[in-house]
Protein backbone atom coordinates (compact mmCIF):
# COMPACT_ATOMS: atom_id res chain seq x y z
CA UNK A 1 0.00 0.00 0.00
CA UNK A 2 1.20 3.38 -0.61
CA UNK A 3 0.38 6.53 1.51
CA UNK A 4 -1.95 9.35 0.38
CA UNK A 5 0.89 11.84 0.14
CA UNK A 6 2.70 9.59 -2.48
CA UNK A 7 -0.29 9.00 -4.38
CA UNK A 8 -0.89 12.99 -4.48
CA UNK A 9 2.33 13.59 -5.47
CA UNK A 10 2.57 11.16 -8.43
CA UNK A 11 -0.59 13.13 -9.48
CA UNK A 12 0.73 16.14 -8.83
CA UNK A 13 3.81 15.14 -11.01
CA UNK A 14 1.39 13.80 -14.09
CA UNK A 15 -0.45 17.42 -14.20
CA UNK A 16 2.52 19.73 -13.94
CA UNK A 17 4.60 17.23 -17.10
CA UNK A 18 1.38 18.46 -19.18
CA UNK A 19 1.30 21.99 -18.05
CA UNK A 20 5.30 22.83 -18.08
CA UNK A 21 5.24 20.64 -21.33
CA UNK A 22 7.74 18.47 -20.09
CA UNK A 23 7.52 14.84 -21.95
CA UNK A 24 10.48 13.21 -20.08
CA UNK A 25 9.03 13.82 -16.26
CA UNK A 26 5.53 12.68 -17.76
CA UNK A 27 7.51 9.44 -19.33
CA UNK A 28 9.16 9.11 -15.77
CA UNK A 29 6.07 9.47 -13.64
CA UNK A 30 4.23 6.21 -15.42
CA UNK A 31 5.57 3.04 -14.31
CA UNK A 32 7.51 0.90 -17.41
CA UNK A 33 5.02 -1.29 -18.40
CA UNK A 34 2.18 1.49 -17.66
CA UNK A 35 -1.17 1.89 -19.61
CA UNK A 36 -2.91 4.89 -20.70
CA UNK A 37 -6.34 4.59 -21.53
CA UNK A 38 -7.65 8.04 -22.90
CA UNK A 39 -10.38 7.71 -22.97
CA UNK A 40 -12.30 4.70 -22.00
CA UNK A 41 -13.15 2.54 -24.30
CA UNK A 42 -10.41 2.99 -26.61
CA UNK A 43 -7.50 0.42 -27.13
CA UNK A 44 -4.70 1.02 -24.13
CA UNK A 45 -1.54 2.30 -24.55
CA UNK A 46 0.89 0.04 -22.93
CA UNK A 47 4.03 1.41 -21.83
CA UNK A 48 6.58 4.17 -21.83
CA UNK A 49 6.96 4.36 -25.76
CA UNK A 50 3.35 3.84 -26.35
CA UNK A 51 2.77 7.01 -23.39
CA UNK A 52 5.47 9.22 -25.91
CA UNK A 53 3.54 8.94 -28.92
CA UNK A 54 0.93 9.39 -27.86
CA UNK A 55 2.20 12.69 -25.89
CA UNK A 56 3.59 13.72 -29.61
CA UNK A 57 0.62 13.45 -31.34
CA UNK A 58 -1.47 15.75 -28.67
CA UNK A 59 1.58 18.06 -29.33
CA UNK A 60 2.03 17.68 -33.05
CA UNK A 61 0.87 21.35 -33.61
CA UNK A 62 3.49 23.45 -32.04
CA UNK A 63 1.51 26.54 -31.66
CA UNK A 64 -0.69 24.67 -29.13
CA UNK A 65 -0.53 25.01 -25.52
CA UNK A 66 -2.19 22.58 -23.30
CA UNK A 67 -2.47 23.12 -19.63
CA UNK A 68 -3.88 20.72 -17.10
CA UNK A 69 -5.82 22.72 -13.92
CA UNK A 70 -6.99 20.53 -11.13
CA UNK A 71 -10.18 20.73 -9.99
CA UNK A 72 -10.67 18.11 -7.05
CA UNK A 73 -8.56 15.11 -6.17
CA UNK A 74 -10.53 12.21 -4.09
CA UNK A 75 -7.42 9.34 -2.87
CA UNK A 76 -8.57 5.87 -1.67
CA UNK A 77 -6.10 3.76 -0.56
CA UNK A 78 -3.33 3.52 -3.85
CA UNK A 79 -5.73 4.98 -5.98
CA UNK A 80 -7.09 8.36 -7.08
CA UNK A 81 -10.36 10.05 -8.67
CA UNK A 82 -9.59 13.71 -10.53
CA UNK A 83 -11.58 15.82 -11.86
CA UNK A 84 -9.47 18.75 -13.99
CA UNK A 85 -9.77 20.65 -17.23
CA UNK A 86 -7.50 20.60 -20.22
CA UNK A 87 -6.84 24.19 -21.32
CA UNK A 88 -6.35 24.07 -25.02
CA UNK A 89 -5.36 27.42 -26.32
CA UNK A 90 -4.23 28.52 -30.25
CA UNK A 91 -2.64 31.83 -30.86
CA UNK A 92 -5.35 32.38 -33.44
CA UNK A 93 -7.73 32.83 -30.66
CA UNK A 94 -9.36 29.67 -30.78
CA UNK A 95 -9.52 27.17 -27.68
CA UNK A 96 -11.21 24.04 -25.96
CA UNK A 97 -12.01 23.78 -22.42
CA UNK A 98 -12.11 20.00 -21.76
CA UNK A 99 -13.45 19.00 -17.66
CA UNK A 100 -12.59 15.22 -17.64
CA UNK A 101 -11.93 12.47 -14.72
CA UNK A 102 -8.88 10.55 -14.61
CA UNK A 103 -8.73 7.66 -12.47
CA UNK A 104 -5.26 6.65 -11.78
CA UNK A 105 -3.61 3.84 -10.04
CA UNK A 106 -0.01 3.99 -8.39
CA UNK A 107 2.52 1.23 -7.73
CA UNK A 108 4.34 0.98 -4.72
CA UNK A 109 7.67 2.52 -6.95
CA UNK A 110 5.21 5.56 -6.62
CA UNK A 111 4.56 5.23 -10.81
CA UNK A 112 1.22 5.44 -12.27
CA UNK A 113 0.64 1.65 -13.58
CA UNK A 114 -2.76 2.84 -14.95
CA UNK A 115 -4.53 6.10 -15.70
CA UNK A 116 -7.78 5.93 -17.91
CA UNK A 117 -9.74 8.90 -18.74
CA UNK A 118 -13.70 9.48 -19.05
CA UNK A 119 -14.47 12.35 -20.74
CA UNK A 120 -17.14 12.70 -23.81
CA UNK A 121 -18.80 15.23 -25.59
CA UNK A 122 -20.70 16.80 -23.01
CA UNK A 123 -17.19 17.85 -21.40
CA UNK A 124 -15.97 20.02 -23.96
CA UNK A 125 -16.98 24.10 -24.07
CA UNK A 126 -15.97 26.66 -25.87
CA UNK A 127 -13.95 29.40 -24.06
CA UNK A 128 -15.26 32.05 -23.50
CA UNK A 129 -14.11 34.81 -26.18
CA UNK A 130 -12.19 32.59 -28.47
CA UNK A 131 -13.74 30.24 -31.35
CA UNK A 132 -13.84 27.10 -30.67
CA UNK A 133 -10.95 24.69 -31.40
CA UNK A 134 -12.05 21.43 -32.85
CA UNK A 135 -8.93 19.20 -32.50
CA UNK A 136 -8.17 16.65 -35.51
CA UNK A 137 -8.57 13.55 -33.32
CA UNK A 138 -6.25 11.37 -35.87
CA UNK B 1 -20.69 -3.72 -25.64
CA UNK B 2 -24.02 -1.81 -24.29
CA UNK B 3 -25.24 1.19 -25.97
CA UNK B 4 -24.72 4.98 -23.92
CA UNK B 5 -28.51 5.11 -22.67
CA UNK B 6 -28.30 1.79 -21.49
CA UNK B 7 -25.75 2.72 -19.23
CA UNK B 8 -27.20 5.68 -18.42
CA UNK B 9 -30.18 3.91 -17.60
CA UNK B 10 -28.58 1.88 -14.87
CA UNK B 11 -26.98 4.01 -13.43
CA UNK B 12 -30.25 6.20 -13.01
CA UNK B 13 -31.80 3.15 -11.54
CA UNK B 14 -29.65 3.23 -9.20
CA UNK B 15 -29.64 6.75 -7.97
CA UNK B 16 -33.81 5.93 -7.75
CA UNK B 17 -33.09 3.00 -6.27
CA UNK B 18 -31.79 5.04 -3.24
CA UNK B 19 -33.81 8.60 -3.44
CA UNK B 20 -36.80 6.31 -3.10
CA UNK B 21 -35.37 3.94 -0.39
CA UNK B 22 -36.29 0.60 -2.85
CA UNK B 23 -34.28 -1.99 -1.69
CA UNK B 24 -35.61 -4.48 -3.91
CA UNK B 25 -34.63 -2.40 -6.92
CA UNK B 26 -30.81 -1.24 -5.66
CA UNK B 27 -30.89 -5.37 -5.81
CA UNK B 28 -32.05 -6.05 -9.14
CA UNK B 29 -29.99 -3.13 -10.68
CA UNK B 30 -27.10 -5.23 -9.52
CA UNK B 31 -25.47 -8.78 -11.61
CA UNK B 32 -25.99 -11.88 -9.44
CA UNK B 33 -22.15 -11.76 -8.87
CA UNK B 34 -22.03 -7.96 -9.31
CA UNK B 35 -19.25 -6.04 -7.00
CA UNK B 36 -19.84 -2.92 -4.33
CA UNK B 37 -16.64 -1.47 -3.21
CA UNK B 38 -17.39 1.77 -1.21
CA UNK B 39 -14.76 3.38 -1.07
CA UNK B 40 -12.04 2.13 -2.94
CA UNK B 41 -9.60 0.55 -0.65
CA UNK B 42 -11.68 -1.60 1.44
CA UNK B 43 -12.94 -4.82 1.07
CA UNK B 44 -15.87 -5.81 -1.93
CA UNK B 45 -19.05 -6.94 -1.23
CA UNK B 46 -19.87 -9.42 -3.86
CA UNK B 47 -23.14 -10.31 -4.90
CA UNK B 48 -26.86 -9.40 -4.19
CA UNK B 49 -26.72 -10.64 -0.33
CA UNK B 50 -23.74 -8.95 0.30
CA UNK B 51 -24.85 -5.71 -1.23
CA UNK B 52 -28.14 -5.93 0.42
CA UNK B 53 -26.64 -6.20 3.82
CA UNK B 54 -24.81 -3.13 3.14
CA UNK B 55 -28.29 -1.38 2.08
CA UNK B 56 -29.81 -2.60 5.66
CA UNK B 57 -26.93 -1.40 7.57
CA UNK B 58 -27.00 1.96 6.07
CA UNK B 59 -30.45 2.42 6.75
CA UNK B 60 -30.08 0.92 9.91
CA UNK B 61 -31.44 4.24 11.70
CA UNK B 62 -34.42 4.02 10.62
CA UNK B 63 -34.91 8.21 11.15
CA UNK B 64 -32.58 8.60 8.35
CA UNK B 65 -33.15 9.92 4.89
CA UNK B 66 -30.22 9.24 2.27
CA UNK B 67 -30.75 11.34 -1.07
CA UNK B 68 -28.87 10.95 -3.74
CA UNK B 69 -28.45 13.43 -6.29
CA UNK B 70 -26.57 13.48 -9.83
CA UNK B 71 -24.41 16.51 -10.43
CA UNK B 72 -22.67 15.01 -13.49
CA UNK B 73 -22.17 11.58 -15.28
CA UNK B 74 -19.68 10.86 -18.39
CA UNK B 75 -20.40 7.92 -19.80
CA UNK B 76 -17.47 6.03 -21.88
CA UNK B 77 -18.56 2.48 -23.72
CA UNK B 78 -20.23 0.58 -21.31
CA UNK B 79 -18.78 2.51 -17.97
CA UNK B 80 -19.86 5.39 -16.25
CA UNK B 81 -18.00 7.92 -14.07
CA UNK B 82 -20.44 9.76 -11.92
CA UNK B 83 -20.35 12.81 -9.88
CA UNK B 84 -22.95 13.36 -6.91
CA UNK B 85 -24.52 14.11 -3.48
CA UNK B 86 -25.30 12.19 -0.55
CA UNK B 87 -27.21 14.19 1.52
CA UNK B 88 -28.10 12.58 4.57
CA UNK B 89 -30.65 13.90 7.23
CA UNK B 90 -31.86 13.45 10.47
CA UNK B 91 -35.43 14.81 12.29
CA UNK B 92 -33.45 16.71 14.74
CA UNK B 93 -31.63 18.80 12.22
CA UNK B 94 -28.40 17.36 11.66
CA UNK B 95 -26.95 16.23 8.25
CA UNK B 96 -24.33 15.57 5.82
CA UNK B 97 -23.68 16.45 2.04
CA UNK B 98 -20.66 14.03 0.84
CA UNK B 99 -19.75 15.03 -2.85
CA UNK B 100 -18.06 11.34 -4.10
CA UNK B 101 -17.53 10.04 -7.07
CA UNK B 102 -18.88 6.40 -8.56
CA UNK B 103 -17.66 4.42 -10.87
CA UNK B 104 -20.00 1.53 -12.98
CA UNK B 105 -18.96 -0.82 -15.33
CA UNK B 106 -22.45 -2.39 -16.41
CA UNK B 107 -22.41 -5.72 -18.29
CA UNK B 108 -24.35 -6.82 -21.25
CA UNK B 109 -27.83 -7.11 -19.41
CA UNK B 110 -28.06 -3.64 -18.44
CA UNK B 111 -26.95 -4.87 -15.12
CA UNK B 112 -24.07 -3.25 -12.60
CA UNK B 113 -21.41 -5.67 -12.66
CA UNK B 114 -18.81 -3.09 -10.61
CA UNK B 115 -19.26 -0.02 -8.82
CA UNK B 116 -16.58 1.47 -6.77
CA UNK B 117 -16.56 4.66 -4.78
CA UNK B 118 -13.96 7.42 -4.36
CA UNK B 119 -15.10 9.59 -0.92
CA UNK B 120 -12.50 10.99 1.56
CA UNK B 121 -12.54 13.35 4.62
CA UNK B 122 -12.20 16.22 2.07
CA UNK B 123 -16.03 14.94 0.31
CA UNK B 124 -17.75 15.84 3.44
CA UNK B 125 -19.45 19.45 4.77
CA UNK B 126 -21.98 20.29 7.00
CA UNK B 127 -25.31 21.59 5.45
CA UNK B 128 -25.93 24.92 6.11
CA UNK B 129 -28.32 25.95 9.39
CA UNK B 130 -27.92 22.39 10.61
CA UNK B 131 -26.01 20.95 12.87
CA UNK B 132 -22.86 17.97 11.33
CA UNK B 133 -24.44 14.34 11.67
CA UNK B 134 -21.13 11.94 12.05
CA UNK B 135 -22.00 8.30 10.53
CA UNK B 136 -21.14 5.35 12.79
CA UNK B 137 -19.19 3.56 10.58
CA UNK B 138 -19.27 0.42 12.08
Amino acid sequence: MVAEERVRRAVDRYMEAWSEGNRQQLLDVFAEDGEMTDPVGTQPLVGRKAIGEFWDFAHQDGEKTITHRSERIVVCANEALLEFVIEVRLPNNSGLDLRAFNHFVVNEEDRIQSLRAFWDESCMTQPEGMDLFVPDMG
